[in-house]
């Protein structure tokens, strides 16, 4: 087989046979396939499309380019979720610990945020002492002792996928639905889950900006997911405004703490408990989604789900005390409130522009390997619907210093719309799709 | 300007300005764009094609990538021709010649074979000394003292091209419009060509397989050259057998010969007349293609045509007593004529095998760098549409062994369809753009 072949073969529209695509990743894997040829196959995806049975050899060629996890001798189901990423985000926190109080155990591989977009292990470092370099035989321990883990990719999943997406990164190929969907299943697929939660945001906040690109990206996967067997099932949920109140890592987990304890915003708490009881559902601990919920909600009422946040903090090597008197978390030196300048309607947020205003606070990264400030931050006190007075407090920024805070104040007031006629409030979810 | 962003622009559709293309063709040069941005660049090309303006910006751009020839100081008026490739091609043998003897003077830079298609260098150099590694100053010199030059590429004429032709090579992005006419173009403007003639060929032994195609090219190549400021002139000729009767290298440069005598088979004499008197016509000497032809015609009958390809040999160096004496070619060691199975009409021919035997025989390269034995391949003793009876001969292979002469003839017979219906004669052109 030639690889120039296969190129000439999809940028003529046809099917790759499984047999072609399994030649191209193993090839490009062992550096036998150039990046030049990768690239000029990568576009012709992007601008060809791919069949589902592409699409299914895709993602099965490229979790199997590496290590694969078998996690059958420590859980009898194995579930896992994925987010494609929002502003606000820490579903993972609380929705986790839920499941894993109900007795689902959950090992999850999570990642680190870039751009506006956060991520669940610099939100889990901000407790002093938390390891999210778990070996192989750490994470098994663990999940075998106490139900559950977060840590980072230790094991060399999906190599496939880490090198294609550099390589897509600077061709302009990232946005091609068959080449999301394979980066994100092949390497749910090596962890070892059999089913799989997919969280998929729309909106100013989230990579998908429309619902029709949200709902053909959640279709995708869940084909794909059915195609290899798997039970998936995808929710497709509002990422016009940030999810919860809190952005910023340090920030972010306190809220993450307020729900696990019955508090917290109500938005975020049906979104976790969503998240959370479709988790219990494709695990096989309950029938159907509400009864799913009805769980969830249970082991936050009686504090089992703190109790298990709390267990894997202590496992992980991270500082307990800050999950019980969140009061220690460190306080960022700088922070103003900033009011409403006029009554009105809060009509629209421009997400993405809060969470580069985190980044720009030292909350983020522009690029991989930026450090972070866990304390900085945004806590935002309205949203879109909301009916405010003037001088009524709009949202809160955590600086390190007043430079910062001038520029994440004026960058955050630019993109809070407010308007004079009433607004309706969003739906937290969109579609369920399974 | 970042190139991702450039890549993203074509990937989308949208037509990329002069600067755009001037980063890409100038960064890509100096190895500052890698081959893989190149690549997806390419495919995005291939797939969503090019403008006429983003066409000749490109065409310029690469042009001015490396040396550009300025014969302002030897010839008044520089035209060149191009022939797109094909199966016994010996156009320029006797076309620029005929040209030069007319008083207009021409210096052209020819390639070399590969796979069916020949190469005006690989012909030339059957003449034992003759050299076509001629220098700048050299060519110059030449064109100035007999107005006549035949050599290789020696100045670095339109680096880009050659990088991106290798680099198109093994990405599957060789057949793409914009990207075939820009490789063309750019190197004879780089040339100093201000007028240019373009014999595009259209038939099995030419990359055009159909006659949309071939016009398709020519309608772009003349666009091109006009929007560029060249006078510019192509015909789309018919490649559904072999140019003449002799495909291999000596055997071409003797049919050259007796044609340059005034002899010859006639589709190839009228070939020949019709691109050196448009070349007469583009180069401003005659007022219109008829007077060129006759022109040309004039050359031929009084033997100045061959006196000026004489003085070509000899100021390179080559023996002239091959042009005085053809019977001094050596002849190949095995020679098979084959004669016709049954009688009927010549109704087709594979021109594309009939190519690639001869370089099967040694007579061409399959890659670049083989070896060439100059005196091997085969003449064809019928044309499609010829009326045959059974035991006339079709064809004689010229071999070093029986072993390839043995392949030839096996590979030659099923190329050749013989019908029992009477069977139209083929034209010799199909359409002159202007």
């Amino acid at each position: 087989m030639r690889m120039v072949e296969v190129i000439e073969r999809k940028r003529d529209g046809e099917e790759l046979s499984r047999e072609e695509i399994g030649f191209f990743i193993d090839g490009y894997v062992r550096g036998e396939i150039p990046d030049y040829q990768a690239s000029a196959l990568l576009m012709a995806v992007m601008l060809r499309g791919m069949t589902d049975s592409e699409t299914r050899d895709l993602t099965l060629a490229m979790a199997r380019s590496g290590e694969t996890l078998d996690l059958s001798d420590v859980a009898d189901i194995v579930v896992d979720k994925h987010s494609t990423g929002g502003v606000g985000d820490k579903v993972s926190l609380v929705a986790v610990p839920a499941v894993a109080a109900a007795g689902l155990p959950v090992g999850k591989m999570s990642g680190r945020g870039l751009g506006f977009s956060g991520g669940t292990l610099d939100k889990l470092e901000s407790i002093p002492g938390y390891r999210v370099d778990l070996s192989v035989a750490e994470f098994k321990a663990q999940l075998r002792d106490i139900g559950i883990v977060l840590t980072g990719q230790s094991a060399n999943l999906a190599p496939a996928d880490g090198k294609l997406y550099a390589l897509r990164d600077v061709t302009g190929t990232v946005p091609s639905l068959p080449l999301i969907v394979s980066s994100i299943m092949s390497k749910k697929i090596a962890a070892g889950a059999d089913a799989i939660v997919l969280d998929v945001k729309v909106g100013t906040g989230a990579f998908m900006r429309t619902l029709d690109e949200a709902r053909a990206l959640a279709l995708a996967m869940v084909r794909i997911g059915h195609a290899v067997g798997r039970r998936v099932a995808a929710h497709i949920a509002d990422m016009n405004q940030p999810l919860g109140r809190a952005v910023g890592n340090g920030l972010e987990i306190r809220e993450s703490l307020e729900v696990l304890r019955g508090g917290g915003p109500h938005d975020l708490i049906d979104h976790c408990l969503r998240i959370a009881g479709e988790l219990l559902r494709v695990g096989g601990v309950v029938p159907d989604l509400e009864s799913g919920i009805r769980r969830a909600a249970e082991m936050i009422e009686t504090g089992a789900a703190l109790e298990k946040f709390r267990a894997l903090i202590a496992a992980q090597g991270g500082d307990v005390r800050y999950v019980d008197e969140p009061e220690r978390f460190p306080v960022a030196p700088v922070i103003e409130s900033v009011t409403a300048p006029r009554g009105g309607y809060v009509a629209g947020m421009e997400a993405d522009e809060i969470g580069m205003a985190v980044v720009d606070l030292g909350g983020g990264r522009e690029k991989k390997g930026d450090p972070i400030d866990h304390r900085v931050g945004v806590v935002m006190q309205v949203q879109i619907g909301d009916a405010i007075q003037q001088d009524q407090p709009l949202f809160t920024v955590h600086a390190a210093s007043v430079e910062t805070k001038d520029r994440a104040v004026a960058r955050i007031k630019q993109a809070i719309q407010i308007s004079q006629s009433q607004v309706e409030r969003l739906p937290l979810f969109y579609d369920r799709i399974t």
